[in-house]
């Protein structure tokens, strides 16, 4: 086989503060052709997630190195096999990976990537649903949160990805789950489509004593759970609301990512030792050998429709940058996914 | 028995800020016979523990109501029971319980009380290293902590009853053990008798960037656990240091307690997702079934004298208040106890 061309979008350089579309580019990259135990992948469907905006600092140290400006970035990606000298997999295999978005064409080592299960669902549901987003989520439900029965959950950015699986786990377990997200739509999804029993609207909020106001409201009994994404005042109302033998399973803190400014931590921590609170950040590579134990549950609520899932669609990798800005200002309804390329025929 | 007279301490006013002994007065009060299943206490040994600060505030809810104006301050003693219609407790008992702290006499239920082994320890030390500051070092060890053979554990308020009992507790489990403490005194305390790996005086560092870079020098592999007694740039430390899988045990904020402002919370919570750490705020009372544990491994090492203990002793109730106070100014090496009463005879 020959040499592809691949049209890739590159970090011009290293955003500040809030990313713009203007802070990427698309570049033409040549794809080599398969070597031994390789395979080229053609990707349908790219993901953009808000973990990736921690690996556009160059200085921090965290799990994942920080992207280069001289390669293509990376993350999920649906993708279909075009080559391979890979012995599991055949041209035309549909896979899902860590490295395929934010790219039309790339050579893969099969090492991060696993293969689809045809028409269980739409090809993106893989990027959110049933892929790494549900399985933060499930993680957070059933290895860090446990709730029980009767007890209360809060959920901030409840109508994103992973917070949308959260209040529905949270609900087929029996908690009374309060969500915050941050715009009617939103608010009517969850009440509507998720069936959570409060949603609060943050943006009706000036500040966590206003929030925890609300919160206290909804949640009578003290928050038994939190499933954090977001910080700032939505921590201090949780750490004002949670309740004797609390559990907080800290995902993200998207309101402080693009922070050029110390942002100071919230004042009430001093709540989680009188309280007896167990507080657990986490990143879902941790519970990687849960994932079938996480698809025994999730997929065949999938197949029964019996958990809703949204997804906002980017048409074309020109859009891939606008998908990922769009995160920031809350502008995604559930997953947001790119178009990258056709389906297969 | 008739009616008996008895000093006590009382609160003349819910403190503002940094307690002073002038805050306290002791009064005299009457102390009836024994009526039917209690029995008369007479307190030899009262402990000062940072936590009675958090219920000189009338307004915060906590595990605990806040004291009362009009009673008697309570706190940890050791106490010899004097008259008794409790069929489990005979004159002469000795006992050590949770409210017989800060007056002479008092009338028992003997709910929260417990006999002391003879001549296992000095009577003092059933209100440190085997009594509550024990079990609360030990459970932020061994059920919360779990330091491995070749961990790292950083260790604030290192001098105090709990804090040497931990850094004790971590070095036999084979870590390296870090202290913080607050004067050359106890700096050499740590290192000769406590047997720590390095110990660091907070005092040498004006802010938490300071204390990271020292932590981070005696600490180059990442901190594995962290034993939080103290709060602010000590905490911000900590989490700056943190490795990955880190646990954390919060146990008091004591440069907190005294606030009369807000103070933020440390700017560097994301460290807790990134790094997958867990932190669990706890009170000594939700291992109180874990006690026959507790004492199972730390009595025989106080009666070999395998474990190190220091305490600081105040002579006379009218000194109660001065212990307190000192709590908070770092003048007390190891527990602080009071005597209030004579040895038994």
């Amino acid at each position: 086989m020959s040499d592809r061309k691949s049209k890739s979008v590159f970090l011009k350089a290293y955003p500040q503060g809030m990313p713009a579309a203007s802070d990427f580019e698309i570049r033409e990259t040549t794809v080599p052709a398969a070597g031994a135990n390789e395979m080229v992948c053609r990707t349908i469907w790219m993901s953009v997630d808000p973990y990736m905006r921690g690996r556009m600092r160059p200085d921090v140290k965290s799990y994942i190195p920080p992207f280069s400006l001289d390669e293509p970035l990376a993350g999920g990606a649906v993708a279909e096999v075009v080559e391979s000298n890979i012995a599991d997999y055949g041209v035309g295999d549909l896979i899902v990976d860590f490295t395929g978005g934010w790219k039309e064409y790339y050579v893969s080592s099969g090492e991060r990537t696993q293969k689809i299960i045809p028409n269980l669902a739409p090809l993106p549901a893989w990027l959110g649903v049933l892929g790494m987003p549900g399985l933060t989520a499930w993680a957070g439900v059933t290895q860090i949160m446990k709730p029980k029965e009767g007890e209360t959950l809060f959920v901030s950015g409840a109508a994103g990805a992973v917070g949308s699986v959260v209040c529905q786990l949270g609900k087929m377990r029996g908690a009374r789950v309060v969500a915050s997200a941050g715009s009617p739509e939103k608010i009517r999804w969850l009440k509507e489509e998720a069936g959570v029993d409060v949603a609060l609207n943050y943006k009706d909020y000036k500040n966590a004593a206003e929030l925890t106001k609300a919160l206290a409201e909804a949640a009578p009994n003290g928050v038994d759970c939190y499933f954090e994404n977001v910080g700032g005042m939505h921590l201090e109302a949780a750490i004002n609301c949670i309740g004797f033998g609390g559990r907080m399973a800290l995902c993200g803190m998207i309101s402080m990512y693009n922070n050029t400014e110390v942002e100071p931590g919230p004042p009430n921590l001093v709540n989680l030792i009188g309280r007896g609170v167990m507080a657990r950040g986490f990143i879902v590579s941790e519970y990687a050998d849960k994932a079938m134990e996480f698809a025994g549950e999730v997929a065949p609520l999938v197949v029964s429709k019996k958990i809703k899932f949204q997804q906002t669609e980017y048409d074309g990798l020109d859009r891939a940058a606008d998908a990922f800005v769009g995160l920031f200002h809350g502008e995604n309804a559930g997953k947001a996914v790119v178009r990258v390329g056709a389906d297969p025929a």
